[in-house]
């Protein structure tokens, strides 16, 4: 089921420093910020030759990136995403498997376009999981 | 400087259910067990088409990720690691832009017998960053 990362999701306080920390620091190579409205952040990707990193930062103070920042004010990993090819699929075989998928279990448009969804990092080892599918 | 994503690395508190879960649950495929008794740890590679998670179990109380356990009991995801091609040249990189190496500065043998070095999670967003030289 799960084939590629799409990406890990890092939350963080500052989106403008962590940018400049990932290009210069680090000598990643950083897209332009684009503002996901709808869900509330603001991102950007490091983009790497196998994978990226989304560095992520709320839009406003009723964000869950918001309050995953009061929790961790440094920022924080905040989650990984998986590639499936089907989406539905995924949710029924999860569901055969027990998992309990957030929200009300159905998949929903993520901030790419994509359908996609969520499982409870309680179930996954401390790792919130998001499914996209490609 | 970072090329490529080699892992990401998540602690977990009972190493067989997670890979049960990994193979079975999310339909990964998942290396057999590994332990590395040097570097105080057994693991489990989840090897993806494009990248691989690394599943992280204590051998012993003493190790960081038994410390990292008792912080976080359902495990939790405890670094990302990079490719670099020149572990000396990404140190005095890293030097020269003021990031703070862990242990002495020095590049150490990871456990997968490359030179790694490790950044500290303050400084870079809460997420602890480990360099390897491919």
């Amino acid at each position: 089921m799960i084939k590629k990362i799409n990406h890990i999701a890092i939350a963080v306080p500052d989106l403008q420093a962590a940018i400049h920390q990932y290009e210069t620091t680090l000598g990643g190579k950083v897209s332009p910020i684009i503002e996901e409205g709808e869900h509330g952040v603001m991102l950007a990707f490091v983009e790497l030759d196998n994978s990226k990193i989304e560095l992520l930062h709320p839009l406003s103070d009723d964000s869950p990136i918001a309050k995953f920042l009061e929790k961790n004010p440094h920022g924080g990993i905040h989650h990984i995403c998986y590639e499936v090819n089907d989406i539905m699929a995924a949710k029924e075989h999860l569901e055969r498997e027990g998992a309990k998928i957030l929200g009300d279990g159905t998949p929903k448009i993520g901030a790419h376009g994509k359908r996609v969804l969520f499982l409870h990092p309680k179930d996954f080892n401390g790792c919130l999981i998001e499914l996209e599918e490609i």
